[in-house]
């Protein structure tokens, strides 16, 4: 199960532009997922939003029982990318439905047994987390949380198994400048795992008796980086539950799949490259990984 | 064999001071490299070059017949790095007798099978090409030669078989953006393999038939990166020549034993740990390195 943000993105990138395209947190979150496991979706549209969409996210096998379509329009973002394909440029967020969004876990999702938090207030994660109890949480964050609600983040971090954010964020909640020193004092505080992702650098994940270290996957060109840190955790997360059984070697190949999925998104705007892979792919791509980095 | 700097460098960290300590590119390199074979040094001195230093590299196997003592001061360098332990701000750089510097390989280093080209003018690297004929060459430079002496540095890569370089001046030499497609442009430019180092983020290596992707070692904590590049280069360079044998694994492997070398580098002021360890250390971390990042 995934709670999060369904939206409707316009994506300027050097490359080219995507008009009101299909994104949201939770939307490739449970697209890249959804190649590992069935996936319960809990979001909110407005009345607008296309139901060409809807059938994608079915056909995909992700279950729209969680998914309210209130009146009012859709959560819409609009950003712009630089050459650096880094932080893109907001140019304007208009949360729409998104501003009232009180996730009700339908009763037939509270036996889901693995749940990601998307990027969303603290307070409503916690809400969610009030409502369920499954095997494993984990849960994703933005600067903003870190800036205006750090003390109910820090408190649903006591609550969460998995913490995923990137290198800035992690300097920013822990003030530290060794990311390793940072990320031992994040397990500290809650999560059990912490994965930090550092974009096309790959990605570390740190737990108490060992930390892993896997190098970015060489893409020549990258199209629009909107939601990779969204794929990626669908990847981890997706992976873990298909194997259902916490190993130090799930979870190193967990980030495997997770960058492996990252990768798919970034190759074409929205989730358009996401929808035309299949399992093949993945696991060509996997073992390309596997050549191009195990020694 | 390497031709570069020996200097006496004063560093200020966060973490500590340096005040006119053991450095130089090819100080850091040979030291690094003697772990793996021995090492012939051609470089330039002044009288006023403490003999202690020329006791530590030859304790540690390093050739100093190529190494002149002349008269004038040595080449001094004096930089302070910040919290993030990236580019250092050059307090001052007095060349000394380095300015003169016209390397003269002696008849004995003539049958050197490894060279290493450290970071100095690129017309001065292609001098000491003129007087020797290795099996394989590797060659450094910075952004400084790229921009003020780009044509010689392009002649040069011609006779080059081993670039290394770091990301931004593989971006200042290439005007490309994507890593991959500008380490591509690169070996089409003459050296067949190009090796970007990425500090702590790791290193990529690229050639025509393969690419590979390492990560960064985790280290708690950084005291002092001066001569992590070369060190890097010493490891590189010294585990091909051990092996003599150019096959992938033993280029990736190369990557490995460079990145285990220049954790133990920055580990401290100047060579100070470098001096310290044993190859049996060497070992067990790139056993570490291993359990790290291998899936």
């Amino acid at each position: 199960m995934v709670v999060g943000s369904v939206a409707l993105d316009t994506v300027k990138t050097p490359l080219g532009r995507g008009k009101e395209v299909l994104g949201g947190s939770a939307t490739y979150f449970s697209i890249s997922a959804s190649f590992f496991n069935p996936v319960n979706l809990v979001a909110v549209v407005g009345s607008d939003f296309p139901s060409r969409h809807l059938q994608t996210l079915k056909k995909q096998g992700v279950d729209l029982g969680g998914l309210l379509v209130e009146k009012g329009k859709t959560f819409r973002w609009d950003g712009e990318y630089g050459w650096d394909f880094a932080d893109p440029k907001t140019l304007s967020t208009c949360l729409n439905v998104f501003s009232k969004f009180n996730p009700q876990i339908p009763r037939e999702y509270k036996k889901s047994k693995y749940l990601f938090l998307a990027n969303i207030d603290p307070q409503i994660q916690e809400k969610v987390l009030k409502q369920v109890n499954p095997k494993l949480v984990a849960c994703d964050t933005m600067n903003y949380w870190i800036q205006n609600k750090r003390n109910h983040l820090l408190r649903l971090l006591n609550k969460v198994d998995i913490f995923l954010l990137n290198e800035s964020e992690l300097r920013l909640l822990t003030h530290q400048n060794s990311i390793v020193k940072a990320a031992k004092e994040l397990t500290r505080l809650g999560p059990e795992i912490v994965i930090v992702k550092k974009g096309e650098h790959g990605s570390l994940l740190f737990c108490d008796r060992y930390m892993f270290s896997i190098p970015a996957f060489l893409l020549e060109s990258v199209v629009d980086p909107t939601g990779a840190g969204d794929t990626f955790a669908g990847g981890v997360i997706g992976y873990l539950a298909q194997c259902n059984k916490f190993t130090p070697l799930n979870f190193k190949r967990a980030l495997v799949y997770g960058a492996v999925m990252a990768t798919f998104a970034v190759e074409d705007f929205s989730v358009k490259r996401l929808l035309a892979i299949n399992r093949r792919d993945i696991n060509r791509r996997f073992k390309q990984f596997q050549a191009l980095s195990c020694f």
